[in-house]
């Protein structure tokens, strides 16, 4: 039996254009002669729909749409498709009104319908929101095959592999005593750092210990701050990733459960990982650089997509955020629909300018530079009154990095570019940042990535990571000085970044222990830092919640962004 | 037997502070000879603490703060405090890592924990992110007397009242089966609009239902967006209301479990609402305009106040959204700690000046003039070159606000004060408003109300609702040309706000049906709304959510603000 993955980027409530993705996968897997089509989770609606979902209206749209699907797909391909299903008798009991559900269709109809179990409610989940939890696991027939559904979260309870259990259920065990011959899973499970691997290890883990094969189906694309990375795979029943889809892209593959064997075998379809029994596939080594570089391009073509824009503005301080994020910007959308708005002030260095226009020359995007003095002098002489006997300080500072916010924001305005902020997470952490400046923008690129990660990031593009079209003269695609030089929001004559700020492998360190281990002052300390210092950095992450709740929506890559997942009281203490 | 309610208003956080205030009413109790002290949900911590829960740190502080705090208490007091408790044997099974419990305090030690059963999660609950829900109901004793403890929504399932189930447990159900005498509930249930009015009637229906007299003690205050009105309050036996507590102040009240009659009877303590059987009480009747206002109030202080900041300031335009806010704020913090600054451009008229000033005199606040003319010029002049063979449009405009939101800024820098945000509910539905400009501040006041209700709020204070310390020679507080003029954003010559959106009316009605009521497109024109109007309404909302996403955090007074419990993504389609 051969079995189809249509790895979709959906667009979250365009159920028309969704069904449209499902529609041409199930054509091709139709022509490649496969008996079953696998779809990521909500794939008709796209991941996470989040409050649409109670809009009854949507849902009444949603239902008239899957059965329409139902009729439009090839009648004798059975199509696993993910939505919401009401939970019609279940709401009378006090149950949520939904299901987060796959739906078996073929000939036309649904033939059969399964309820995801385990609702994940941690980071940016909300589930147990909108659905009620399925009370059973179950499977559906090809033939002799008894295939199991699982949705996403239903395989992530492998009480071994984690060592803590999440989740009273496990539907791997029950679908093992309802002896089926092969688990499927719909999934849209967000990227991090490293959660391909997690992902199949973790899979392969169950696997070995259930003896059934897994073919995992997940969601590609960014939508909002969460990017899916896609790299749907399959495990063979030794516990070998016998087929893997791309990473960071719409992918199509067909593999085969061979009835004689018992098991799954790979395709081998052009350009497709080689399959060999004896030499199991693994992913790629992990390279932490090239896969955050590839989910931040994909985040940001994804978003300027799907909210309609076709081009972007940002500021080109001279420095390497902004130089990070043009590069970035040029390889999701092309250079020329990239506009580097270059804004030197008095304090700003000749470098920074000539490091700026370097790196525009080097990408190939076009340039507007408009000096900013004028409007310093502007402000000064408004405020002047106000302002009398007071010593030139934040308020200043701040008043430099509006005045460039108002003009990004001009354009934007005026020519329809949607506008990138190009702070990091190190800045967004401590608020060393500008709330209505340099934080302006409709998506904030890089805002979950350290700022040594910024400078890895740099490194390994000079190196040979990037490949977009440049001249082959071309030595870096980053100017090195803005590499080499101490970074500087050159708000004020010879500011540096470390005035205000430890060290940024300090900083980082720190930052990484109190945000994404949830460590104490005292844990970080045993780590080596000194207490004065983390102290500092505490109260910093602390008083800085009120800019981070205004924030743009930021690209998330690690496992504890400040976005959706982050939810943090403004007004509070912590005695 | 005598029972004290303590009608708290927690920081999140403050635990140590929080035991204060405890203890404070502790030993008020005391001293008025109760055998009981009731306190609200989370009494120790404050609600909502979100994020807070996930650091393990926090959780360990909390358990030490609650050992000391049962040391510190009068000993023979039973005092029932909210907090969460760790689920340290379910979580092995699964389970979530903590409970959200109301525990027993005596005799320097924890007696009893009762965990709360149904865990919210619509809205701007988060629960089940971080609880447990407890499996059983359950009583203490006092004396012969068995008092059943619930938290929250635990009362909420009222199937009859409804008409519909929201959750598959009843708590008072299960209490009644086990023979308790008298219901206890701990709540922090969030104010909207008449919500103290649905609370007490659905309790009275529950009293009537199970024969159980309940005392339900409400927290009070402002948390961020979500402002919390007290109206503890009291039913016995019959159904009756016996005792009220204040609305949108902490409060404190004494009432008696009569043992011989079986039933609850209220206060005679001065202040306090008249007591009599025959003669039920009832809330006042609803005044919305009086009670938003006191809402706002409150929200406005505490947020002030918990945020650490004693001064405030605004943009005052001379419309009737910045009078209402400049209004509310020196009502909430004294006018002497309200900055108003006037900023007006060459398309300002003169009435916008003149209003402004007149209203600030009214008030008695200090105002500071900004011509932003000068910068306007500036701008036009820096970006000549670019914006060459374009017209004057939005780009413009924005400028203008965007101009005003970085002077204010500028101050709210320099001086320490708080930058209050004024812009209303109609506004930040269809987007009439700039992000980085008008919608700049810490705390949004109004954004949870609709135009119309801001001109009855103007009207409702000129009525004589505003008791603020004013000349008594006085007609309005709020001059009546204010309230008069058509509405204009005065961002070019001659505008006004209906050149680009329905009358307020309409537009009013149509987003309560949309927003609040989830009514679709049909169901709005069958309600007589034109089919245009309404598209292009569900249209401008849908496009606006990137400003709501990145807007200050606004005082919720609806069932559906644009806070923490609207979750809407932005990169969409609705096909």
């Amino acid at each position: 039996m051969k079995i189809a993955i249509a790895q979709l980027n959906p667009t979250i409530g365009d159920i028309f254009g969704n069904s449209n993705l499902i529609l041409e996968a199930a054509k091709k897997a139709n022509v490649e002669g496969a008996n079953l089509l696998l779809t990521p989770e909500l794939s008709l609606i796209g991941y996470p729909p989040r409050d649409l979902l109670i809009n009854p209206s949507f849902i009444v749209a949603v239902g008239a749409q899957l059965q329409q699907l139902a009729q439009d797909l090839p009648p004798e391909l059975a199509v696993v498709v993910g939505t919401v299903i009401p939970n019609a008798d279940g709401v009378k009991l006090g149950g949520k009104s939904l299901f987060n559900s796959a739906v078996l269709l073929q000939n036309g109809v649904v033939q059969q319908v399964f309820n995801k179990r385990l609702l994940p409610t941690y980071d940016v989940f909300d589930e147990d929101r909108y659905f009620e939890p399925g009370e059973n696991s179950n499977y559906f027939s090809v033939g002799e095959l008894k295939i199991g559904v699982t949705i996403c979260e239903d395989l992530w309870n492998n009480e071994e592999f984690w060592g803590k259990r999440s989740y009273a259920g496990d539907p791997i065990s029950d679908l093992a005593k309802l002896g089926v011959d092969l688990v499927v899973n719909l999934s849209a499970s967000p990227y991090s750092v490293g959660k391909r691997e997690v992902r199949s290890a973790m899979l392969q883990h169950s696997v070995i210990r259930s003896g059934i094969p897994i073919v995992y189906a997940n969601q590609v694309g960014g939508n909002d701050d969460i990017i899916f990375d896609g790299s749907s795979f399959a495990v063979n029943q030794k516990g070998d990733l016998i087929q893997v889809l791309a990473a960071f892209e719409t992918d199509f593959a067909v593999l085969e459960y061979d009835a004689v064997k018992q098991d799954l075998v790979g395709s081998d379809r052009q350009n497709a990982p080689r399959i060999d029994d004896a030499q199991p596939l693994s992913f790629d080594p992990v390279d932490a650089d090239a896969e955050i570089w590839a989910a931040l391009v994909l985040g940001v073509r994804d978003y300027v997509r799907k909210c309609g824009f076709s081009k972007v503005v940002l500021g080109l301080s001279g420095g390497i955020d902004s130089a990070l994020v043009a590069t970035i910007a040029s390889c999701a959308i092309g250079p020329e629909n990239v506009l580097g708005v270059l804004m030197p002030s008095p304090y700003s260095s000749d470098h920074s300018v000539n490091d700026a226009l370097e790196l525009a020359k080097n990408l190939g995007i076009a340039i507007e530079m408009l000096p900013i003095g004028d409007l310093m002098k502007t402000y000064d002489r408004t405020l002047a009154d106000l302002f009398a006997n007071t010593t030139f300080g934040i308020a200043e500072e701040n008043i430099q990095s509006r005045i460039r916010g108002n003009l990004l924001m001009a354009i934007s305005n005026k020519f329809g570019h949607l506008l990138l902020s190009t702070g990091n997470k190190s800045e967004m952490s401590v608020g060393y940042c500008t709330l209505y400046g340099d934080m302006n923008g409709g998506l904030a690129v890089i805002s979950d990535v350290p700022k040594t990660r910024v400078y890895s990031l740099c490194r390994w593009l000079n190196a040979g990571g990037y490949v977009g079209d440049v001249p082959s003269s071309l030595d870096e695609i980053i100017p090195v000085n803005i590499i080499n030089k101490a970074p500087s929001a050159e708000l004020k004559p010879g500011q540096v970044d470390q005035d205000s700020l430890p060290d940024y492998d300090v900083l980082d360190d720190i930052l990484l222990r109190l945000i994404e281990h949830h460590e104490s002052v005292a844990q970080i300390m045993v780590a080596g830092h000194d207490e004065a210092v983390v102290k500092r950095v505490v109260k910093l992450v602390r008083q800085s919640e009120f800019k981070r709740r205004q924030a743009a929506p930021g690209l998330k890559i690690s496992d504890r962004a400040f976005g959706t997942g982050w939810r943090m009281p403004i007004a509070k203490s912590s005695s």
